[in-house]
């Protein structure tokens, strides 16, 4: 198909498929003259993945593009294949101070090591979790900790049912879309539905003012 | 204390606070002459929930004073203080078809009903949902469909959680920051041990690599 129809199949505007090529975002179709060239259906579900997670994923471009340039590049392993999706995407960052990291990690641990899991100090989560605990305690909020343990289980049980649906998939090539897919759109559900289950629980906790 | 002390005791330049104040996140000092102001330990602490809020939780500077306006802002009910949280946060938008929304709504009221969940379909909580499910149904990854019962259980014991450690609080004042505060960075959290999660399921079902 013509850039004409690849638009409107996506319906995505002819200029902004222009911007996501200069940007790297949309592999170029096939030259069939100097000032033409041919798409096909990859390019026309490449732009809706674009547009979900520019959109709905809250993703920069930079993101996108580190999320696509994990898609297209075959990893080694099935591990390293889901390893993909930690990476290029947005988590908080903060410097803290050596005893408020200590602090932080301590507790983390203690939740974590019951469970069996193993926590690299350096990974991106583990520093973003630290961050997230300095900060509470920064701000006079400490009693969040005593929902940690919950929030770990919540966490686990997601993630469990993440890389059971994923392994499902099939082809290598729809496994790390869908582990992108899952990790960028699973964090909007599950915050969207940690809304709305609040306004449940406080509903029966307190009932309708 | 003066400004420079303020900008000692919370950590934030001189010249930042001034921004802040001009984009009406710090309420004035009280004035001791007319280039001279004085402030308390309520600004110190303003000033660090302000910083975390714009770092951490990654809002924006009008999502922040959003939120402080809920938190000065004595509400009515312990129900509506609770539900405070809910407004001014970040949650993604997108136009969807009616046709799409509908078959949004009829998977979440199929896993919330049995929980009793009460859903209002004009609540942004429950229009982001929607736009996260209409989204990955548009790029292909429908299986994510089969997780949302997971997801809908992980959100209930978090709220839960949040609501019983908030209810805890004591003053209204404190239940009113301790919602904003355990929103904002509970979906931090949440994030970031999910990627945690992740990364530990992936271990157990492929091995190391």
């Amino acid at each position: 198909m013509r850039m004409a129809e690849l638009s409107r199949e996506s319906g995505v505007a002819v200029a902004t498929i222009k911007y996501y090529q200069r940007e790297g975002l949309l592999p170029p179709g096939e030259r069939t003259s100097p000032n033409q060239a041919r798409y096909d259906a990859t390019h026309v579900r490449r732009l809706r993945l674009v547009r979900a997670l520019l959109e709905v994923g809250g993703l920069s471009i930079a993101d996108v593009r580190d999320v696509l340039a994990a898609i297209d590049e075959p990893a080694t392993s099935t591990h390293d294949i889901l390893g993909v999706a930690q990476h290029g995407l947005p988590l908080a960052r903060r410097d803290v101070s050596d005893e408020d990291r200590k602090w932080a990690l301590e507790h983390l641990e203690a939740v974590t090591a019951e469970r069996g899991w193993q926590l690299s100090p350096e990974s991106p989560a583990v520093e973003a979790i630290v961050d997230v605990l300095c900060t509470v305690r920064a701000v006079g909020h400490e009693w969040m900790l005593d929902s940690l343990d919950r929030y770990v289980d919540a966490a686990e049980r997601v993630a469990e049912a993440d890389l059971g649906a994923v392994a499902r998939l099939g082809s290598t090539e729809s496994i790390v879309e869908g582990a992108v897919v899952g990790t960028v759109f699973g964090d909007a559900l599950l915050v969207a539905l940690r809304r709305l289950a609040h306004k449940q629980a406080s509903r029966e906790r307190f009932g309708d003012a």
